[in-house]
């Protein structure tokens, strides 16, 4: 039976793929994707019908992949980081759900921003955090702004996916903003530019000092909580065991 | 030189290692780590030396990781899941960080519970969430109940790692009368259990009809946002895309 494998790739160096994502893309005939995530894979993609396309059309790359497992093939539908989180997973679903498209359909986990950047960083997600996507294209801001004050409020460390873009410049100086209200200004940040590729830069800054300019598109940003403290390249969110142990 | 690396090898099936993950192990001298992890990963440690120990004795394991790499030697501290994500990174620099130790250490990325239970129900954690341990080990009650609270309240997409424990099986039942306060009994709920490894079970219910005698301390939980609904086998949280598009 034809299906249709919703893949991670992880943040596109070769070696953050899971061993099941290369096994499902070996699996299938047809590999969609925008076409600056299927170059980091291109090496592995042997054989394959590749349909690339750019950034903005995922309802296209989402129908095109359904469609072709509907006429029989195995495709892989490829997001960068996780495809469950902010990739093309639950796009793909959303459409399969709407149309009521009956296909066997899995999602494949990979490493997203949060793993690969917090790991950068040393431990900075040690303990409870949020997840907020500062991109407007699809979430009204007075949303996103509820979401940063609670998240702020309850102590969470706080990952930006989505800090800025060419169009929105001002959604992580905003975001900054109302943190400054909940947290103090020494609060560690820290900021992931091309996580495991060319270009990778890993900032550790703090709210008072961090510098808006060295944030990209390519940026993920984590905002410390009130515990988190910084230690020559590292940035670590204690989960408690100083409170309880001896060392 | 001697390293350590931090490394979060997945859920436990060998096919959900990364690249990166397994190039380090082989790297390795010494592999230190829960014996149930080491079990999981036993077929591709050829020729280690392997620390293995009780669940219970983290401060033990990461001081012995600490010191074998002052010894010379280059280990690998494993965890399962993503070693950053309430893994044992954050145990072993806060050691490191505490008796300032000059050692080159790395942490790898792994494919946290986040990631696989996501990925086995679908698309739930598709917009903004939070990630909650409802562990009182180490975190008391009133901070935890106070995220729930915040996280709830700004419509987060919820999962709660630890749900219950042997000593703890009330944590979940409080987590969800605080949820009910702000939630729709008829929200999705995705439990899975064993993800990825033998005795894996995924069960997709709502708020009203959960059964908590289904949680266990290998078991995920992800309370769904105001947007979430079930489709078939699949939890789905859309991102906004059928407010903007035709599809």
């Amino acid at each position: 039976m034809a299906s249709l494998y919703l893949i991670g790739i992880g943040p596109g160096s070769m070696d953050n793929l899971t061993g099941l994502a290369v096994k499902k893309l070996n699996e299938s005939s047809v590999i969609i994707g925008y076409k600056y995530y299927i170059n980091l894979i291109r090496p592995i993609l042997k054989n394959k019908e590749i349909i690339e396309s750019e950034i903005t059309n995922e309802v296209d790359r989402a129908e095109r992949a359904v469609l072709e497992v509907l006429n029989g093939k195995t495709v892989s539908l490829v997001s960068s980081g996780d495809s469950g989180i902010y990739g093309m997973a639950g796009l793909a679903l959303e459409i399969i759900s709407k149309k009521n498209i009956d296909i066997d359909v899995h999602v494949i986990p990979g490493i997203s921003a949060l793993n690969s950047a917090a790991a950068l960083l040393g431990s900075p997600i040690m303990n409870d955090f949020c997840s907020i996507s500062l991109s407007t294209n699809l979430t009204p801001w007075n949303i996103i702004e509820k979401r940063i004050m609670n998240a702020a409020e309850a102590d969470f460390v706080i990952i930006f996916y989505n800090p800025k873009s060419m169009r929105r410049q001002n959604g992580i100086v905003n975001a900054m903003e109302i943190i400054k209200r909940y947290r103090n200004e020494s609060t560690p940040v820290g900021i992931v530019k091309n996580a495991y590729r060319d270009g990778q830069e890993v900032i550790l800054t703090d709210i008072k000092s961090m510098d808006y300019n060295t944030i990209d598109m390519f940026s993920t940003v984590i905002i410390g909580n009130s515990q988190t403290y910084l230690y020559k390249d590292f940035m670590i969110t204690p989960r408690g065991y100083s409170k309880k142990y001896e060392y």
